[in-house]
């Protein structure tokens, strides 16, 4: 045995499951009656049960009746708006910012941040999302959360031009500062809000600082068609024409909701010189109305699209597993084409799409030998995926998040059997609950920014 | 005691619980800490928990942390289809009927249709259903599922016109036999297929049918916008023009889908003289790029919308907690108006409108005494309700299905923190899954009907 494994016993295996694997042309199969074998935070080998049953391991999870895939990751998202869930529903999106939002961000204190941060974490892991994009403000208060939480993510320190320098260097520092952070789990990008609250000047210096720094951005663009047609009427170019004119599309660059780009940002994304990615939320755009992003153009120049739920206070939850499944219905509905965007090519949004657009591609989005150990365990004993005659549909058209059991990042169990294993939910809620009769008072008429449409 | 309470104890009080009711103008509202009293399968009153804390009672149920509200009705499916639940995926509606479902239903027999039915009460009640509008064939065992699962439905034996009288004969047989069945949690309805596959004489003998034996008539009508182009075409009237012509209007009507209702439909199901009512699907329309039903048209002609799942081989689950939220999202989106279809409004089509759809009215609906006592609990402990601004927002666009806690019926506790009481889904899935090869074979070359997007 020890002369067969030559490297002692592996950490973990994950045996008896059906698992979600990736081809070399990027084809999903599924490979039943399987194992995952986990060393040092990796996956080590995709392999049968039956190989998987002589394999000496210091931890093993029975898995029959499970799905083993990998984790699902957040695109885009602003966690600590979780205590604003539900606050502003059933409006327009110039009132939600300007009468709801941007009055109630003027209260956050680190504090409220962290504490959002944390139960955020709670229902990502609760709902298979092992790894998120994050946008937002008091972000060492989120690094502590994802350090305590035990998931992986990308973030970026917002800044407006409205905070004058200041902003733009805190987001540089606290993305030196922290990169690399949580053992590796915490890579960080430059994040200036959009196009529409960041000058050309300051874009322009973002970008530099991004080429200088190996540092990659993260920024909203094209959120809707009336910024397009607003930022086309003022200043003659589009929200990515603008990036463009910066030097943005030549760094590597995470463009969140993109349901205003238009024909003309084409070339302008398929010629950039950067790693280019856009994450889709579709949820908020059928919430305000909005056009959703447009997935076949972009698909048809070659740019990713990763899953997205943005901030729970205009999605509600941070159901990546929601939004898969919503991409595939709403793209279907979009372009009137029933055989566009399969279940198949829903999980490849999900998975391989999602890592690259987040600068994740070689570490995860996949269960393959060498990639981080970042996976979920899929209940499939459920009335409402039986029968099972097709895996891919009956994960992206009849699962729900509610469905994963088990969620690990790094080799690291965080979810077992839907027990959480890091974070205490009644606790961080209860404090959480303690803070928001400050968080949600409105009687200072302070906001944080103003929302008109486009600059 | 005895002398307060002179019925004696009460069969069930629910307690502590936030309860959902109807205002007497048909607003919703929510009672903070209190308590459902259950006699004789009804509801006897709800009430403050403190009251309710010395009502005695045969057994009580803990419910803080839950809400209370009435069970979610399924206002149009085929519950035995969940035994063709992903066999044909990403395809269009002609390829959809022609290639897959109408070759695969001439496989059908009378025990495979009792174990989808069994299978699909069982994913019904775990996903807080307690009634069904069910259209389908052999529903005598559909009756028996309904019996043994102790969910309440409305059952129609569903003809075409290509069966001849027959079909019409056994339609109105069933309907006669079987209403009231089941201590009366069974009614039924006439069960017309569509006005493509019924021609006109058989419509006009199914209104006078109706007329005679005091019936409701269960049937699909202008499913997409092509059946009601091609209608017009070939016939110089709508689908609904078909109906009415008939006479169907003016009796009470259960019509499915209506996403191809035009504007000289309204006037017709304005002046028609039935209880007339629409089931609306969303996630099948999205699948299929349809159009969507215009509840915001029908809203104004005082015409009520019941929420649906039509059967999973079109829509994957027979989650209507899925179609709550997609009606809400959808409608907003079609009508590019965010403050159309609030969550109020969402949650009165789930509940009072659900209930005037299926002709339950009077019996279900809302948590109100003399109503039967069909509820059910659903978790308001998650990270992914919390915390809890908004508890509408949070039920319509944060909660999902497998937040129900606890289903139950006539005041009959179904299904009890998840774990189902009535029905055991591996034996009836082991079951039914050995029968799926005949079931899916199509080398025959026999479908029951021809599509061809409108007679």
């Amino acid at each position: 045995m020890t002369g067969e494994y030559a490297n002692g016993p592996a950490d973990l295996v994950v045996e008896g499951c059906t698992v979600l694997v990736h081809d070399q042309d990027g084809g999903i199969r599924f490979e039943e009656d399987s194992a995952v074998v986990v060393r040092d935070g990796a996956v080590e080998a995709v392999i049968s049960a039956r190989a998987a049953a002589g394999r000496p391991a210091r931890e093993r999870i029975d898995a029959r009746g499970r799905l083993a895939m990998p984790g699902l990751i957040n695109c885009h998202t602003h966690a600590p708006m979780v205590a604003l869930r539900g606050v502003a529903e059933d409006v327009p999106v110039e009132e939600w910012f300007n009468d709801w939002i941007w009055p109630i961000e003027s209260n956050l204190t680190d504090d409220l941040v962290e504490l959002g941060a944390l139960l955020a974490c709670a229902e990502m892991i609760r709902a298979g999302v092992t790894a998120f994009a994050d946008h937002y403000f008091a972000m060492d208060r989120v690094a502590d959360a994802v350090v305590r939480s035990g998931l992986r993510a990308n973030l970026g320190w917002a800044y407006f031009s409205s905070q004058g320098p200041e902003g733009r260097e805190r987001s540089l520092d606290f993305a030196l500062r922290r990169g690399g952070d949580a053992g590796g789990r915490i890579t960080t990008s430059l994040a200036p809000h959009a196009p529409y609250t960041v000058d050309d000047a300051d874009l322009e210096a973002t970008a530099e600082l991004a080429r200088e720094h190996a540092l990659p951005v993260h920024v909203h663009a094209a959120e809707n068609r009336a910024q397009t047609d607003s930022s086309l009427e003022r200043h003659g170019r589009t929200p990515i024409g603008a990036l463009h004119r910066a030097g943005l599309l030549d760094v590597d660059i995470l463009i969140a909701h993109g349901t205003g780009i238009v024909e003309q940002d084409l070339p302008l994304l398929q010629q950039g010189g950067g790693r280019i990615g856009i994450a889709t939320a579709p949820k908020g755009y059928l919430k305000f109305g909005w056009d959703t992003t447009p997935i076949r153009a972009l698909h048809s120049i070659g740019i990713p699209v990763g899953l997205a739920t943005d901030g729970a206070a205009s999605n509600n939850t941070l159901d990546v597993w929601e939004s898969m499944t919503l991409t595939a219905l709403v793209q279907k509905s979009a372009e009137r084409d029933p055989r566009w965007l399969t279940a198949r090519q829903a999980l490849d949004h999900a998975t391989s799409q999602s890592a690259r657009v987040t600068g994740l591609g070689e570490q995860v989005g996949a269960l393959a030998p060498g990639r981080r150990a970042d996976l979920i365990l899929v209940d499939l004993t459920g009335p409402h995926v039986r029968p099972l005659h097709d895996v891919a549909a009956a994960l992206v058209f009849s699962a729900r998040s509610a469905d994963v059991l088990t969620t690990i990042v790094d080799g690291r169990v965080l979810m077992r059997d839907r027990k959480l294993l890091t974070l205490d939910v009644d606790a961080i809620a209860d404090e959480l609950g303690a803070r928001l009769p400050d968080l949600i008072d409105r009687g200072h008429g302070r906001r944080i920014q103003e929302y008109d449409a486009g600059r």
